[in-house]
């Protein structure tokens, strides 16, 4: 018999073409620093440089390879640049790399317990440990922290915003088992994420059901002004249900005063969430615990170790105090996923604990990216990025033309040159247009502000002090 | 300067350590069948092997990889294994693997077209190569089919039950754009898949607004009794506005008539759905196009490469007809994440598209794919499939002990013992228990019933055989 068309790709040629990636990765990695952080590319160019039909037939995968060097690469803004300064980071490290392949190469399934057992019990325990790295609330751990059957625990989700999601979802459905949604109200700064708005819409609520705190000066929500909210609320008849405060808004790292938002949350019966999408990494070093003031006093929370953890995306680790209103909210069982051990009520299914069912095998990467670095590596990695980040402070600091916008409390500055608007805008353009670094912007005080997060794994010492002397460059 | 504890790891330990990785999946892959499919391991095992603490210091790759084998392995469901015919199947390929592991090492965030262009710029082109190669409506391409500005297009989630829930909320967004949720009504049948339910009660609905359509003998949804339900809650002044089908049901491969409900839906203007999670696939089989049927008159289609076209988990491929409720459901902007591409309306910015804002770039997977198996090879495998799914049936049919349960139009067959559900409760769990194969189970008019599903990527006629030889000598 002839062979058919589209062989499957042998162990061997797996082997051979594997190490060809990892080689193209490695010499990546090398290089880097040499691409422009920010891709040059105009809208469309990629695409016109590929064919606009499948192929037919088999193409060799130099071609792939090819292509990707020819046309891929030069439309990749490097998230992965020890200059990228952007955004929030999404850093990565080679354990975290090797991690995810491991995953992708078992191709296993962890909806269920009993679909592949190490899929579910690895994540609960990696998520276990990711409390005591951090000195989360013991209540987090599966076990509750003394090896019992606690009634909290932590799931990996694709992000913050689903991780929220599944928050406002379990906060709906305490509050309102019924599925009565009138009335209900929820709470979150004016300096928020976005995904608090988005994920409110989802859940079925109006635009007007979600007020928007107003903030200090610090750009950090001002409890009393939330208390006043669901105060005016519970009078007119409406029904508050849900509060997310943020440790380190997107837009200045703001932190919000968990404890005194908690007071207003239980004087109220509010699900408290707590949105650390980035800043929550911080905590892996003891004199920076701060971010983690009142989470013992939480429903939930969540952070993304594909932030600040040098684990790749995604990896959002959500935690819940009591899984029941979690699970309450998400819980369908058809017939064909019954199975012994989830009857037996021995297991976790973690398909409940999320908006997919499908999920792969996402704990390996984390594991790995913990053991190879240790607590003791995650610290001084995660440490090293805050000295920067205040050195960088400094310089800005003692130049006359700019000014630190907002506080500083881990590794974002916002900061902008005092000419205006239209002068930091410059800036931002000549900046990014270099290549040479990657900024992003926000407005704060309704001036535009630029923005620089030091978070990506390679960032040194050399590149902050090449990025500082650019912008003041451009001043 | 002394070292610091943790070191990041170097290309050239990344190469090292990534070549050890990728024999590792190599031996895997060789010696798969060797491992008992279904992991026998009991809750706990692989938990109580393992520290309960994270490590203080950094730990050596060796360890972990000896672990990965010592503990993790054994506790593994191997989906990759030939004689996985359980659930659905995750099949996977190499180039899919590899095309994950260049995702994971670029390690670009692909949330608006902006923070690296050619992660959506090759997503919009492969999703409409997708629409070629499954001879979709040409509708679905972002081009309309005819290189201008369409207004359907396609984007990349994490799974069909996502999917479903963005179809839902554009839907939504369609009936009531005002937010009033009341008295809105949405349509699946008997047989559905639990995501259906799941993402109705997301969105914010009670449970009572989703009815679950009666079956005919096929098991495909009645449109009489849907256009009867339709109609029943429009004169007691409910608002009908959302049908899911499913081409495909988890429980027996059922397929809803489209075109019949697509009546229905035009009639009464609700947001028609197709669901074919796994089904979608056949499509790449031109005498399996039967599964297209009607899909030129519904709003939105998903279907999972990850199932049965070789593309690791997670790659759903989403299609809406008008991209305008779905963005209009799901678009927030924040000052952070505005840029001049967007704001020109020159491109796609695919957070609009989904839940989440971050994403990974998935479009390399399906891309490499594709082209390593050619449109020729996708074809010859799926087709492939099928050919061996017909031969078991006929070997069922030919035994008197058993009875086929369901129609089998592609590679899932329902069948049971005749000696009713104690008997094929036996047989299942001594397969299972044999680690020669893994099956599972659902309810057909109230009987158990086994189900083997053909659509792992190495699965041939030897693992079919074997697999019906040791159902049968159970019996």
């Amino acid at each position: 018999m002839s062979e058919p068309p589209g062989f499957h790709m042998s162990p061997d040629e797996f082997r051979r073409r594997g190490y060809e990636v990892v080689d193209w990765l490695a010499r990546y990695y090398e290089e880097v620093e040499r691409y422009p952080v920010l891709s040059p590319v105009a809208p469309g160019d990629v695409r016109a440089q590929l064919p606009d039909s499948p192929p037919e037939h088999p193409e060799p995968f130099d071609d792939v390879m090819a292509d990707l060097e020819r046309v891929i690469l030069p439309g990749v803004t490097h998230w992965q640049s020890p200059n990228f300064f952007a955004y929030f980071p999404a850093n990565s490290s080679g354990p975290s790399v090797l991690g995810d392949l491991l995953s992708s190469g078992l191709g296993v399934q962890g909806m269920l317990w009993a679909t592949s057992p190490a899929c579910t019990e690895l994540e609960t325990l990696v998520l276990d440990w990711v409390v005591d790295l951090l000195g989360l609330p013991a209540g987090f751990r599966s076990d509750g922290g003394d090896g019992g059957d606690g009634a909290g625990g932590g799931v990996i989700q694709d992000s913050a915003s689903s991780a929220t999601l599944c928050a406002v979802l379990a906060a709906r459905h305490r509050a309102a088992p019924d599925g009565d949604l009138g009335g209900l109200v929820a709470y979150t700064s004016t300096q928020a994420h976005s995904s608090v708005e988005k994920d409110v819409r989802i859940a079925g609520l109006p635009a007007s059901a979600l007020r928007t705190v107003e903030v200090d000066d610090t750009f950090a929500m001002r409890p009393e002004a939330l208390a006043a909210a669901v105060e005016a609320d519970r009078a007119a008849g409406r029904r508050p249900f849900f509060v997310c405060a943020t440790v380190g808004t997107t837009s200045s790292t703001a932190i919000d005063p968990v404890p005194a938002i908690a007071d207003v949350c239980e004087r109220h019966g509010l699900w408290l969430h707590v949105d650390a999408a980035m800043a929550g990494s911080a905590a892996v070093v003891p004199e920076l615990r701060f971010v983690n003031d009142g989470l013992d006093r939480v429903d939930s929370y969540c952070f993304d170790p594909h932030k600040w953890l040098f684990t790749n995306f995604d990896c959002d680790c959500f935690y819940v105090a009591d899984r029941s209103a979690l699970i309450g909210a998400l819980s369908v069982l058809p017939e064909y996923l019954r199975n012994a051990a989830s009857e037996a009520g021995a297991v976790v299914d973690y398909r409940d604990w999320h908006v997919p069912l499908g999920r792969r095998f996402r704990a390996l990467k984390l594991w790995l990216v913990i053991r190879h670095y240790g607590a003791e590596g995650l610290r001084h990695h995660v440490r090293r990025h805050v000295e920067l980040t205040r050195e960088l402070v400094g310089w800005i600091e003692a130049d006359d033309r700019f000014e630190v916008a907002a506080p500083v409390p881990l590794n974002l500055v916002c900061f902008r040159h005092v000419g205006g608007d239209d002068a930091n805008q410059r800036i931002l353009d000549a900046c990014n247009a270099s290549g040479a670094l990657h900024l992003t912007h926000t407005r704060l005080d309704d001036r535009l502000t630029l923005r620089l997060c030091v978070g990506q794994t390679h960032t040194e010492r050399r590149h902050v002090e090449a990025a500082w002397a650019r912008i003041a460059a451009r001043a």
